[in-house]
Parts: C-alpha cells; sequence; structure tokens
C-alpha cells in the first residue's frame, strides 16, 4: 500500500535524539510512506513514490499529517477495579490515614488485581488498550506490581504475555514485584528485598523461559522512593536482576530524592522514571550515559503538584529525553499520549516537535525497541497514525481531544 | 422512549446549587427515564417506570451513568485558522513583542475570521461543535468577538444563529464586539467603546429583531481586563446594552483585578467569567448575588499558569458556581468539558459530584437557561449522555479521555 499526500510526513529518522537535538522531526511535505508486508519499505514525497511504485495500491492521506505511532514506555495498565472513591476522599480534604484506613491506596489496587481472575484482568486490560490505540499509542510497556507475591504477579505477567499475543496493541512486559512492600511485609521491607531476590526473581526467569522461549527476557524495574525501597534495597534486587540476565529501568525521584537515578545510570538500565527530585550531578550522570530519562507528566497533573520533571536540565545534559502516561489507577488514569504531550509543552516546557520526538522514537529507546518502532524508516514496522490535522504543531497546542484519525500497526488499520 | 438500567441517573433536580449545596446529584440507582416528544416525561427507577410503563419501547443504558449533557457556559467557538505557530514560538522562549511582530495574538484570529466566508466560518465551526458533542456538550455559549468591526461581528452572528439552527448542538449567542481594542483604534480605546455603544449595539439590536424576531435577545460581553476595557468602559457598554435590553455577561478578573465582577453584581449580568484575581468583597457580592461565578479553568492550563478561581471562596460566599471551557484558538483550544471538570477537580478542589453539577444545572443558569436544560427532570428537554463508565466519579479521576458512549440531544441519540 502507497499512503500519499500527507501535508507533513513526520519520519522521525536517524535514531534516538540526545540532548538539544531533540525535535528533529525528518518531515517530507507532500509525503508518502510505501507499507509491505507489515514495514515500511520506502519513504519520500508522493510524487517520488507514486513515479517509482505506480501500481501500489494507494491510500490517500487527505492533506494530513503521517506520524509513527505513539510508543508509551511506562504504563501500569494491567489492573483490576478503580480508585474513584480515593480520589473523592482527597478532595474532601480526607487525611492520607483516614484513605488508608478506608482501604485506599496501591494496597486496594493490590487486593482488587490478586481477587482478579486471567480473565478479568485481561478484559479490563483489554477495554484499555483499545482506548489507547484509538488515541495513537501502538507500543505500551506494561508493568506488574500489583501482585505483590510471587504467583500473583505471574499472573499479571501472564495476562501481559496473552495481550501482546492477540495483539494490535505490542506490550513490552517489566517485572515489577518491587513496586510497594506487600502488607505481610509493612515491618519488614528487607525480608521482601529477599523474597524478590530470592524467590521472584529466578522464578520469573524460569516462567519466562518456559513460557516464552527465545524471546527477550523482561525488564525489571524497582520502586526506589521513601516508603518503598531505599536505595541499598533498589540496588540488591537490581543486581541480583542484572546477574539472572534482565534489562532493567527504576521508579526514581518522584517524591523525594534517594540517589535512583545515579543507580541507574551506574546499573547500565535502559531508562529512569518520574524524575523529579533528581539532583544537578545525577542529570550529569544520566547525560553521559544511554539510560533514557523518562519523564510522566500525567503523575504531577493527576495529583495537582506544581512539580515536574527538568527536562530542560536533562536536555542541556544531553540526556536522551522521553515521555510517557504512567497510566495507573491511583495517580494518573490518562490513556492519551496526546495529553502527555500537552502537559509536557506546558510543564517541561518542550515545543510539539520535541514532545513528538519524546513520544516516538526516544521512547522507543526507553524500552529497547528504537531498532524496530518508533520512526518511519525502510525496515521498521508500519506502526503509523493519520492525524485528523495538516501541521504537527496542532499536538500539545489543543488538550482533552483526540486529534488521530486512523492508527495502523504492523501494516494494518486498526482503527 | 423508555431508558432503562442506569447504574446511577443523576438529575440534578431542584435548580441551580448555591455555595456548599453544590454537588448534590439526585442519584436514581438502577435509573431509568422516560422520553417523549424530545423531553424528559418522568424519571424514577427502572422496577417504577417500566410497570407504569409497561408498553414504551426500552433502550437499555447496560449498568452506565445517565446523566444530563453538558452545558458549556462560556466559548469563543467561532473563529477561523488556528495559532499553532505563536504557542510553539511561545515555547521557543520567544518574547510577547516578537509573537506580535510575527503576526500572532488576537489580533491574528482577528484577521482569519474577518478574511473567512459564512460558509467557511460555519464549517470550520461545525467540526468543532460535532466534536464537543461526542465529548457530551449538549448546548454552548458562543461569543463573536473576532470580527470587532459591526459587519465582521454580525457575520460571526449569523454562523451562530445558522449553525444552532442546524443543530443538533443548542448555541446560546453573545455579542462581544469589546472582547478587544481593534489595531484601528490602537491609541483610541475611548473611541473604538463609543463605536461599540453607539453604533454596534443598536445595529445588532436592529439586526437581531429582523434575524431573529421574537427570540431572546444575545448577552452582551466586555472583556474587563487591562489592555482591552477599564472600568469605567466596560461600565459604558453594559449600561448601554441594558438600556437597550441586552441581558450581560462579563470576563472579569482574568491578570488583573479591574473591578469587573463587582459590576456584573451591580448590574445584574446573568455570569461573570474568568474570576482568577477577584477579591475577598467581590466574592461575598457574588455570593449574595444570582450573578453565576464562571471557573474557566482551561485557561491557566493552556497557559501554564499557577492561577486558578477561588472556587472554595466563592462557594463558602453561597455563589452559584458553574464551569466552562473557554474553547479559544488562543490559550484554551479545548473541546471536552470532561478535561474541564478533570481541571476543576485538582485545581478547583470540586469533588466530582461538585464538578459535574457546576458542569450541568449551574452552567446552565449561567446562560439563564436552568428551565430548560442541565438536569434530567420532567418537562426539560431531553438532553442525556450514556456514560461508559457505572460510577458518576470516574469523572474528573480519569483524563485525557472521553467516557461519554452516547449523545441524546432533544431525545434524539445523536452519537
Amino acid at each position: 500500500m502507497l499512503i500519499t499526500n500527507a501535508s507533513q510526513l513526520l519520519t522521525l529518522a536517524g535514531g534516538p535524539q540526545r540532548g538539544p537535538d531533540l525535535g528533529r522531526l525528518g518531515i517530507i511535505e507532500n509525503g508518502a510512506a510505501l507499507v509491505r508486508a507489515g514495514r515500511i519499505a520506502a519513504v519520500g514525497t508522493t510524487p517520488e513514490l507514486r513515479y517509482a511504485f505506480p501500481d501500489e495500491p494507494g491510500y490517500d492521506a487527505g492533506g494530513m499529517v503521517v506520524m509513527p505511532g505513539f510508543v508509551d514506555p511506562h504504563t501500569h495498565t494491567v489492573f483490576a477495579g478503580d480508585r474513584a472513591f480515593e480520589f473523592e476522599m482527597r478532595l474532601q480534604g480526607k487525611s492520607y490515614l483516614e484513605i488508608m484506613a478506608a482501604g485506599g491506596g496501591i494496597i486496594s489496587t493490590v487486593q482488587a488485581t490478586r481477587a482478579a481472575s486471567l480473565e478479568t484482568l485481561k478484559a479490563e486490560t483489554r477495554a484499555r488498550l483499545r482506548r489507547m490505540l484509538r488515541n495513537g499509542t501502538t507500543t505500551a510497556e506494561v508493568k506488574t506490581g500489583y501482585g505483590l507475591e510471587t504467583q500473583a504477579e505471574l499472573l499479571q505477567m501472564q495476562a501481559i504475555l496473552e495481550l501482546d499475543a492477540e495483539g494490535p496493541m505490542e506490550l513490552a512486559p517489566t517485572f515489577l514485584g518491587a513496586h510497594a512492600v506487600p502488607a505481610r511485609y509493612k515491618d519488614d521491607p528487607a525480608g521482601y528485598t529477599t523474597l524478590v531476590c530470592k524467590e521472584m526473581l529466578p522464578e520469573v526467569l524460569a516462567w519466562w523461559q518456559q513460557r516464552a522461549p527465545g524471546k527477550p527476557l523482561p525488564f525489571v524495574d524497582v520502586f526506589c522512593e521513601t516508603g518503598a525501597f531505599d536505595l541499598a534495597q533498589t540496588r540488591r534486587i537490581l543486581q541480583t536482576a542484572r546477574n539472572l540476565g534482565f534489562p532493567l529501568k527504576v521508579h526514581a525521584d518522584e517524591f523525594d530524592n534517594l540517589g535512583g537515578a545515579g543507580l541507574a545510570v551506574e546499573l547500565g538500565a535502559a531508562s529512569a522514571d518520574h524524575l523529579v527530585k533528581t539532583s544537578p550531578a545525577e542529570i550529569e550522570a544520566l547525560g553521559k550515559s544511554d539510560t533514557v530519562a523518562v519523564a510522566l507528566p500525567c503523575t504531577p497533573f493527576g495529583l495537582a503538584e506544581p512539580h515536574y520533571t527538568p527536562a530542560q536540565a536533562i536536555l542541556a545534559a544531553g540526556g536522551v529525553l522521553a515521555i510517557a502516561s504512567d497510566l495507573n489507577p491511583g495517580t494518573a488514569w490518562c490513556e492519551n499520549m496526546q495529553f502527555a504531550l500537552a502537559l509536557a509543552c506546558r510543564y517541561l516546557r518542550l515545543t510539539p516537535a520535541q514532545a513528538i520526538a519524546a513520544a516516538t522514537i526516544n521512547a522507543a529507546a526507553a524500552i529497547g525497541r528504537a531498532e524496530q518502532i518508533g520512526s518511519l524508516e525502510p525496515g521498521k514496522q508500519a506502526d503509523l497514525l493519520i492525524l485528523s490535522v495538516s501541521d504537527h504543531r496542532q499536538l500539545g497546542y489543543r488538550f482533552g481531544g483526540n486529534l488521530v484519525a486512523r492508527v495502523m500497526k504492523n501494516g494494518e488499520f486498526i482503527s
């Protein structure tokens, strides 16, 4: 198929975009893309490609923007239930303790998720994935972390694998057994850390080798934060994971600076995520590393917190910056990467072009898939969007809606 | 038609909700609504109404929330073009003067709107109205104000009238000739004020009596703000308008406190809108008046400004609080009232129930239509939404998406 007449075809060609280089869209005006066998076979202007492939069936993009599908590199999409009651309590002025006493907090999602069958978990998640697709996300990272015991975590992982196999959304799995300290270990986080290292990680590895032989291992992630896992516990878990061969991610510096970002760089993690309270020295270290800095602007927004990731400092230091939705039931139930872009423009001071690159090619780098997705270049997956507007700068500028008209995944229009 | 099986039917019965009374949803669990001849004929539980109207054709709401359509009481939806280039310049750190020199600002929308034919203006606006409808807005106030000369203002008014007649979106028109001082009068705002009073308002009245005889007059609104119209000019325009019989609205205290809110109360305006820098004394006065306080949270959000309407103080003073999108191409291109609700929860500290009442019955009061719309009560228009969720608190809690599954306007499903 030859997609023609894109007012702007955003190729995002040339790999992940570091530091001030962020925002190279590789715009082809009156652009076209040749799609064959689920992949991009060629990009160019409409006259060029129409001349080169005169018999190829055409699809007229109607003077609209064509761009790579969004890659959402940090989500907690697999869960059961919701926390709307807790949101209301917060707005009624109830204290953290009152909310906990009423059954709120992450533990409430853990209970709902543990209680859900695989089918329920998949059904609730599938509905979210459909909405994310319609909003233009064609690949999403998805974490476990609402099980907090081996079998429940593996059930979440199974849901991720099965939903990925089912498609059309492509999922990048992450094991986040160290998302929170479960109630049973409330007074013994070190004991839970030992459980993660000695039991969970080896079992995840064995399970994976049996269920998904030959597939790259999932990421292992830790929530390094006051009230969750301290730096020493985080280090212990990530080092164990690395020794087993897992690639790494870290939740770092969301509320407090515990040193998680520095650890991510030291251990060669694929990404360090949140990064609100990151120190200047750690920003420098990130800037010199290949660890992608993933900003999650929906989370401070969801909490009405005024502090966002210091994106300009990260860019000045030469970092590879990505943005993600952080979709989760506690702080940011947002299924629309376009809204993450609107926040990134306003609160990270990214231009629309920078936000687009952060949500495509750089987001692909954050999940180790920059060779396959995140740009429209020959050989890459034909994961692309046709917007309902003719200028990419409408993304970020408009907010609260959906500017995606059509979504193609692996060469098939799925919306 | 009998709509049945609403997990929660939100009636919003009982008229506009003043002060701490805000948030009375009038929930009927397992609710039903009888719709006849475009109006609500009865509401009750599903068993009650099914027993009373056994032969009425049914529509199964499937265990989802049924609620009144959103009323958006402050928009600038009729315009041509966009200002995405200006948004990008701002993010690139360009100054206000550089943006003006590049043709930015409200004057750029005035130029595009003056240059547009009636058909173009209607076509661009119609597309926005369609999207607003799909997001659940069934009635919207729409202002002129991008003409700034008599004929161009009347062309905008004509677009509003014709689009209202075309439906299905119902429009409440407002004349905003005093939206900005046009370039020709740059050094003579008093001269432009005289033009508005002596020429525009009488011509609008004569035009209206000819084009829409018997229809209630449109609102007259003034942007009372530093750089636009000062308090004396605002008073002159609004008093002239009132003497001609027009109902009033005021843009007050968006950036500076000039006394617009107090003037709105003094003159008995239907609403005072923005209200970010309103003084405690004016909040007290609003609280004792029938002038609806319309918060526009999308505007500070769009500008990434930290200051929002002091909604809690307005409620404590006994005010009637509404929320609106302020849809406009400069500061807030947002076509989704659900996003205004999400902001109102976070930045005005409204509960979802309060935000829903502010966006339905109180918003209807802000445009003088609380007798016809804004609640599901016998005799009112059958303007209602079926959400894709079973609990109203999902509104506000989730953000960036669209939770509206079906939209009914005047008894017909239109989406």
